[in-house]
């Protein structure tokens, strides 16, 4: 059997409209054998510090030539660029507002392009407040399909790209300085500290006024019970079994966390 | 490569039941290279002025040999008809109860019929309350894998189809009256007046005692203003910069406003 | 046409973050070309009894080859058991802790191996949080795509299977007594009572004092009214037209039910 390409899709538009499903038809009007992933259409709106979490957890799932559109897009219809970009886990489309610096902060950009190339847009004439229909779903589709990714517009240099002001992870005399870069469903809070740290170690995290101590797995401690772990997307999180931690320690994006080491 | 056929589905039943998914798998079941795209699954339940909007905002974006199958339907049961059309950019299947009739205010039907043959159901004794499931999507999967439409059962005078009640669009010495006909899951306010009435003027938009300039996109005013602007579906839209309309504004389906053109 | 092997996903991981996406990354990466349809991903979290409710009632709607993965897990990372079943329609693939109870009282096991070879996991690391991504979405994945079942562990005895406590329906001197399995996002209540025990027998269902008529469909009753009838699902199912009877009834899982045949 021959192998589909796969593109995914990661927007806050949500499924209730159908913003999305008129994307899924601009896709498969351009090529009907493309595969559509949805990594989430439920990103808080505008919210891109959880986008580009969101983003740089779930490319390296996927086959090396995926194409990865993502639209969270406040800037629609203002000066902001759009555009394509090549790295060594595949490609990336969508506005340059600083959605892919978590992504490029792991893996290089190979090649970016600002998308100038109105042949690959569905329409001439996009939207001015849809973009990921007119421009983004459309070009990602071609290329997809085997359009040259040089094609799609003039070439940019990767410095230039818009970077998302974010706090980063600092270590000082055996403690680990960070913040919560995400808070999933289930009220997880997802901090941006990377697990590797604080594997290995006897750790205790410092949040809230309250100190949580590091452990393997939900079982290991009583539900209904506090828990430090290192969560399935490789960063230190916390949560509570069967719970929300959310909910219990009321914090939210950006709140400051400290893991103590010993 | 081949191409695929595609299949939409519309529905009110939601995300969290299997509904959707069974349906899925009765396509699948009679031919699993079809390829279905959800347009939306959270229609308000049964709000068929909701459903009918966006099939007829979502269609025209899909391949020209699309099935659109389409389940709102709070007759199931009674007499109402099943019924499948054939019309200039597709099919449609469904119950007939006003659901397409936005389509086909823009695209005539080609030809109409009763599904009276249940050669093409599930099953010979559908469930008196799932239609979705028993007739329309195994329907849906066999035109889409290339039954003849008349095949499907008995021919119907179009003009016999079911209409939903609409306000209409009305213009009267420069100032174009219209009720709002959609809300997205922003809160944007869709009306029913189009576009391209107001492109190219100077307007303003009269609703609930305030006036509203009419602008070209959102980067136009500063965050949280109201702004009235021409939408991505082509409708005249009342919304917030990076906030929600009906919130603010504490409008409704069906509440009517008003355009002044200058 | 070739036809496309399906793959089925039930989780209670919610579509707002990335968890299913990654999952049919895993699946993809794998092979392109298997079809993966959500059965649901709204499972309340943890709620074991809903998800084979859920499971029990949707397999029967696939092809007899489909794998079905299920991943409502709260003893992850603890020593339960990861399962691949083989019955009648189908493959179950997931944690052993009762949520194929439903299908496998329907349909005995042909047999069911535990998930001991690390050959057809995603990694010989898999996260203790998130077996669904690193064990269960692979090993189905490969089981779709063609490995042999008796290769993915060891065999085991279907005597040994996890199974729910759940209570059962009960017939005595023509009342039936049983108890809601399941609440849909309508507010319908649906029990365990099965509809073949009440079709053509006139039938009320006494419930939270109310007693209820059993009818047909639901235009049978006016708008607003209560309703027994038999479901989609073909069990006894409570509902109120166009409401919600479970916000009217004040009822939830578990609760008591009794029908009255006449």
């Amino acid at each position: 059997m021959n192998q589909q390409r796969i593109v995914t899709l990661l927007t806050d538009f949500g499924l209730s409209d159908i913003y999305v499903g008129v994307m899924k038809g601009v896709i498969a009007g351009i090529n009907s054998t493309l595969k559509v992933i949805d990594l989430t259409h439920e990103i808080p709106p505008q919210n891109l510090i959880a986008a580009r979490f969101c983003l740089m957890n779930a490319v390296s799932y996927f086959p090396q030539d995926t194409v990865h559109i993502a639209v969270v897009d406040p800037g629609v219809g203002s000066n902001r660029k759009g555009i394509a970009i090549k790295f060594a886990d595949g490609f990336l489309v969508g506005p340059d507002n600083g959605l892919f610096s978590g992504i490029l902060s792991q893996s290089p950009v190979i090649s970016a392009v600002e998308l100038t190339n109105s042949n690959y847009w569905r329409t001439n004439s996009p939207s001015t407040t849809f973009h990921g229909r007119d421009i983004f779903a459309a070009v990602g589709a071609h290329l997809a399909s085997g359009v040259s990714f040089e094609d799609l517009g003039r070439v940019i240099d990767p410095e230039s790209l818009v970077k998302l002001p974010m706090a980063e992870c600092r270590e000082k005399e055996g403690i680990l300085e960070g913040c919560i870069q995400y808070i999933d469903r289930f009220g997880n809070l997802i901090t941006n500290i990377p697990g590797n740290l604080v594997i290995g170690n006897s750790w205790t995290v410092e949040i809230a006024q309250v100190n949580i101590p590091g452990k393997r797995t939900y079982s290991d401690i009583p539900i209904g019970s506090l828990i430090a772990l290192v969560g399935s997307h490789g960063w230190v999180e916390i949560a509570v079994n069967h719970g929300n931690a959310q909910l219990k320690l009321q914090l939210n994006y950006g709140d400051k966390i400290k893991v103590l080491l010993s």
